[in-house]
């Protein structure tokens, strides 16, 4: 048997979005940008994604700036954002847990002489909204806060934190990665006073290389890619049609069935919970029930290193990951464990099973199996 | 019958890239950075399109950056080489015929305080290899012309000036623009004295949102999008594996037999430009002998709209472009027609053939046909 239980690195893509990538390829393929109808006939495609994605936000299509996937969408959002404001002020706030491609930026704009705030989060992961209250300046332009956290499934309260921040200063941006939650929890906008939200195509059963960026309207942002003026300037290059087409598909069917999916996947998430809390040893970090998300399970095992964990398994089909998995094979200390305040000792015996509608019980059951015999055998092993 | 001419604005995806690509799409489907089998699965598939992309322009694999296209290829290599080596000096030389995606990050990193030349053109679109000496000082860090001019067809002496620039100050950096080249004549960096090179996938039937950076070795290049490190730090962003691999298919395919298919592009295009010969206010741009790159006939109608040329064609089933296309459906007067100088009269009277080796002889006739019978019609028409 084997159980892919690593949907939040990356998930197949769904058969509809793959068919409707091949149509695009094989025959409807032409520039958007060409002013004769095999252009038009590409861009039909572009503005079909376009509608189906401003839909499920409850925004205006014009919103939509489509890009090469969730880390561009982050990048843009950021750096874009601090330094079209720059003159308003240099202050950024943003947390402690946030995906590299959001903590990178911070880095870069630090060096060009902004100063970022990262905000402090609870034992399981929630953000501290008094010290974002504290942390609000006159010259914060900027505040950049993830949706669900990819290492724990935390759920950060995004509506709380739209109201806080336009509270203090209307002017002020407000950036979600959405990255993990989209598509899986609901997220709209203009509910939540919602700036700039970073979605990624192949997280939802889209195609890896597709993503975009809602940019609320009147938004200032400067362009990181120049050229010839696609995306309403904000992203220049021949627009990736086949990747767009396949995630406006993703994106309506998600939203679409989002409630259904988000309790299938509660429950394979509890099911998972509750065998896990047989094992000797095991924890599990952050809120397990609806205050978490339905497909993030972070598992810590005493006395069995990450590394060797994500390996058994995968000798018996299972596959996890070890960290959040979307740097780059470098193994390294994760800072959303230390953040939630995980021992020391259980920091690289970490590892996060993530669900998808893929999934079923019967695959939950096997891995709680394999788990159960496996455990006890490299704890034992590790002691001696 | 239909015939579209428009392959220098894009390609149809080729049918084993295609079929690459849904395989990658449909089962492997992994994250490269995961560290089980599934990642590992999918990293192969990079390594083959590096290792096939390498091979075909005689480099190292670790000297091939995949990006989402080639305008983020142009982007990463100017800024990025611009700000990385800003300490030494802050003029570049580029040309006044480049593209959107080459000037409008020129024109950035003017406003960022760098200096740039732009070298003239004569007649036929070649650059002036007199004012390049001139030009070139003891502050210029980068020399950017492009390979092939993807409105005219003018191929540039990349060799001589890679000697040129090389001979000067052998830190100085050049970067050539091969997405109209790359695939169609031969270009070896390393015996052009190339440290950069941008080469785009949909433009050699590989798949849209797919690229390559050529980055010599040691170069320093600062990346433009930050996160968790792929592409060796110079690029991150789950890859895209479907689309990379594709790209892999596509270039080997395209290099393998770039000889042939040169062969049988110039036969096409010889074949056009005689009929051409026999149309009455007809002319072509630039050479259109080996001089010129065999897939690019630029056309000037006299007393006919370029617009209302290309949709009478497209009528007809004749695809076109009207300027380089490639300019998100803003028809502009074109900065390459203009520095040709091309009669005023005719700027706005000027269409874009470009074929690939999906086209053939009866095609190219059938649009001489068409040509022969609607121009006279048209011409009369504008006089009314």
């Amino acid at each position: 048997m084997e159980a892919y239980f690593d949907n939040s690195a990356t998930t197949r893509c769904m058969e509809g979005a793959a068919q409707l990538m091949m149509k695009v390829l094989r025959e409807d393929f032409g520039n958007p940008s060409a002013l004769h109808n095999r252009g038009l006939d590409a861009e039909n495609y572009i503005r079909e994604a376009r509608t189906r994605i401003a839909r499920s936000l409850k925004v205006n299509e014009k919103e939509i700036i489509f890009t090469s996937g969730g880390t561009e969408s982050n990048n843009l959002a950021i750096v874009g954002s601090a330094l079209a404001n720059a003159r308003k002020g240099k202050h950024i706030i943003t947390t402690s847990i946030e995906h590299a491609s959001v903590d990178q930026p911070m880095s870069y704009l630090e060096k060009q002489g902004f100063e970022v705030t990262r905000l402090s989060v609870d034992a399981n992961g929630i953000v501290d909204l008094e010290q974002l209250k504290q942390s609000l300046r006159q010259d914060t332009i900027l505040v950049s806060v993830m949706h669900v956290n990819n290492e724990i499934g935390a759920v950060e309260p995004i509506e709380e934190i739209g109201c806080i921040v336009k509270e203090h200063d209307s002017s002020c941006l407000f950036h979600v990665d959405a990255i993990q939650s989209y598509g899986k929890l609901p997220v709209f906008p203009k509910k939540a006073g919602i700036d700039l939200l970073s979605v990624s195509g192949h997280k939802i059963h889209g195609p890896k290389g597709s993503g975009f960026l809602y940019v609320k309207e009147k938004t200032k942002l400067s362009p990181r890619i120049l050229g010839g003026g696609q995306e309403s300037g904000m992203r220049s290059g021949t627009e990736n049609v086949p990747a767009i087409a396949g995630l406006g598909f993703a994106a309506e069917e998600m939203c679409t069935h989002r409630a259904e999916h988000a309790a299938y996947l509660y429950e394979l998430k509890h099911h998972f919970v509750q065998g896990c809390a047989h094992l000797p040893g095991v924890s599990i970090n952050g809120f397990t029930d609806e205050r978490s998300a339905p497909h993030i399970v972070s598992v810590s095992v005493e006395g069995v290193r990450s590394e060797v964990l994500l390996h058994a398994l995968e000798d018996r089909g299972i596959y996890v990951s070890a960290g959040s998995a979307c740097s780059s094979n470098k193994p390294s200390v994760s800072h959303t464990l230390v953040a939630i305040g995980l021992p020391k000792q259980l920091l690289d015996s970490t590892v996060r099973f993530s669900f998808s509608i893929e999934n079923n019980i019967e695959e939950v059951d096997y891995a709680l199996g394999v788990m159960e015999k496996l455990i006890p055998m490299l704890q034992k092993y590790t002691r001696h």
